[in-house]
C-alpha cells in the first residue's frame, strides 16, 4: 500500500543563467536576458514529494513536519534569500537552471532521507516553468 | 491511446489526528497541534484521475459529469461538513491522516467505477500538504 | 502619499454556525450541514490589510516581518488547530460565522498595531466565502 | 539524469460537444449543457511536459523559451480565439472534448520537437477538469 | 459594524468583442482576434460582494447559500454554456465586454436582493482581465 | 457609470532591501535576511487597475491590449529581469520595498495615461506581502 506524499516550501533567490567558459555574448546568444549580468530573481516553490508505505501507527508515510524541518534545515537555509552564483557552493560552477537546482536539491535531500524512502523534487521557477527531478 | 482525466472537488471536514491505543501524552509527542482534543478542520481538495480509452462515439474516458455524481453521492455527502473521527465509520479505528483518507477514498470509489478504468486519488489537506494513493 | 500593505497567514480550525438561544432543528433550519453538531472545519486565509505613510528610512508601511510576528502571536495562537465553539473565549457565545470571526481577529489585532495606522481585515473561509472587515 | 520541465500556456477557444451522426436529442441526452448549439467556451489552460537528459553546456533539458515559440506557433496560432469546431480541420470530425483535444496537440507538438525527447500534454478546460495524454 | 462578504461563482461561456454599427475590418482593426467571426470562449470568474450589517441573530450578512441559489438562478442560468452574443437578450445589441457583462449583472442581481445591502460585482474573464462594477 | 478594469503583468527582478546611510549591521538589524549583500529576488505580479466611463462605442474602460502594451514597454523593459538596486535609476538611491517599488510604478504609467483615468497599482513580492498604491 505505496502512497506518496507533498510538502511545498518556498525559497527567494537571485541567480543569472551563464555558463563559465563561454563569452558574455555567447551566454546572451543561449541565455538572452536570464543572463543579465546584475542578476535577477525568482520566487521558487518546492514540492518534495516522498514515496512509501503508511507506517500503521502514525498513518503517516512520513512525518510532514520532519520532513518540512529537514528542508528548512538543508534547502532553505542554504538558498534562501541568496544569489544562487554567488553565495552557494553548489551553482559556483554549475549553471543554475531550474532543472540544476532540482536535481542539487534531490542530492542534497537524499542524504537526509529514510533510504526506504523514494524522492522526487518538483522546483517551480515561475507559475508557468517548472522542473521534475528524477523523470518518471 | 490511453488517456487519464482528472476531476476536483472539495469538502470541509473536521479531524484530530490520533492513535486509540496511546495516551493524550503520547498523541501529543507524536500528532503535536495535530492532536488537539477538541478538532481543527480543513478545506479537503480531493482530485479523482480516472485512465483508459479514449470512448469514440463521445470523446470522452469518462463522462465527467458522471465522476462527479458518483464522488457526490459516496464521498462527499460520507465526509463534507462531518467529523472524521466521530461521525464517519471509516476513521473510528483509523487515523484520519491525508494518506489514510486517500486510501479510504480510493476504495470507495474503486467500487463504483466500471473496473476497465484505472483510478488514483490526490487529496489535498492544505496547499503545503498532500498525498496520492497509489503511488506510481 | 499613503499605501497599503496586504500579509496574508492561514490557520485551520473546527467550528459549527450555531445560535446558543434555537433548539437544534433550528439552527439546521437556518445553517444546514453548517450546523453539523459534531463539527466540521476549514483552512482560513486570513489577510491583513495596514495603511499608512511610507517611513523614509525603511520604505516600510510596517515591517511585514512584524505584522506576521503580531498575527502569529495573538491570532494564530489562539485559532489555529482548534475549535472556535470549544477552544476559544471569543466563541463561547457568539457564532463563528467568517464575518464574525473577521471582525473578532480585527479587534485583537487593533490593540496590538500603532493607532495611527489603518487597519482592515480580510477572511477567507473556503475559495468561494470570504469576508472583509471593516467595509469600504 | 533525465528530468522533466514543464512549460504553461493558455488559449481561449469556444467548442460545443458534439457527435455529428447523433441528432441534436441525442447529443443533449449524452452532452446536456455542454451541446449548447451556440457554443460556450474556455481558458484553456495547456501544460506541455518534456522529458530528458540535462545538457551539460546549458543545463536545460530544453530551451521553455524554443518550446514556448513552438507551442505559439503550432497550437496557439491554430487554437486560440478561435471556435474550436467551425475554424479548425482538426475537430471539424472529431469531437473536441478535452480528452481529444490534448491529444491532437501532443500530435501536432510531436512532430516539432526532437525525438529524443519524451512529450506529455495536460490540457485544463477548467481548474476542476484535466486530461492528460499519454496516461502514465 | 458594515462588513462586506464574497461569494464567488463560475460560468464558461462564448461571445465575440462585435460592434454592430462598424464592418468586420473595423470590428476587427479595434477588438482584434477578439472579433474572431465564429467566437470564442472564457471560463468567467464571478465574485459578488455584498455589504451590510451582521445580523446579530445569525451572524451573517446574508446568508451566502442563498447569495449563490440568487446568482444560479438568475446570472449562471441565463449565462452558463452559452453564447452571449447570440443567447442572450442583454448581450444582442450590446458588446459582450468584460466591463459590459459585470454591469449587466450587477444590474441583474441588484433587483433580487434586499435594497439594504450595498451590491459591488467583480468578473474575471481571464485570470489576468477583469472588471469590477460600480467602481469604489 | 464607472468601472475598474485590471491587468496582472509579472517581471522577475534581483535586489536587496539597502539604506546607503546605514552600515551593513545597521542595515541587518533592521532588514533581515532581506538585506543579504548578493542579492536576492521576485517573482514580482504586477495588477494595474483603471478606473473611468465604459466608452459606449467599444464597451471599454480603456483597450487592455494598449494598457499591456504601456506596462510592457514602460515598465516591464524597465524591471523585467534586472537587478533593482544594480540596474535602475529609480532604486540607486531608494530602498525597493514593495511599498517603493508600487509608487515608482504607479507614477511611471500615470504619465503614460488619459488622465481621465484614475490608477491604481497593486504589486505583490510573494503570494503572501504585497502593497497598494494610492490606498483607498
Amino acid at each position: 500500500m505505496r502512497v506518496s506524499v507533498y510538502r511545498k516550501e518556498h525559497f527567494n533567490a537571485a541567480h543569472r543563467l551563464y555558463n563559465n567558459e563561454w563569452s558574455e555574448d555567447e551566454n546572451y546568444a543561449v541565455f538572452g536576458k536570464c543572463s543579465s549580468p546584475n542578476y535577477h530573481g525568482h520566487n521558487y516553490e518546492l514540492v518534495v514529494k516522498v514515496t512509501g508505505e503508511i507506517d500503521t501507527k502514525t498513518g503517516y508515510v512520513m512525518d510532514m513536519k520532519k520532513l518540512s524541518d529537514i528542508i528548512g534545515e538543508h534547502v532553505l537555509k542554504k538558498f534562501d534569500h541568496k544569489n544562487l552564483n554567488l553565495d552557494t557552493e553548489e551553482f559556483k560552477q554549475l549553471n543554475p537552471t531550474v532543472e540544476n537546482i532540482a536535481v542539487v536539491i534531490w542530492n542534497i535531500l537524499k542524504h537526509k532521507m529514510d533510504p526506504s524512502l523514494q524522492l522526487k523534487v518538483i522546483l517551480y521557477e515561475t507559475e508557468r516553468n517548472y522542473a521534475e527531478y528524477p523523470a518518471d
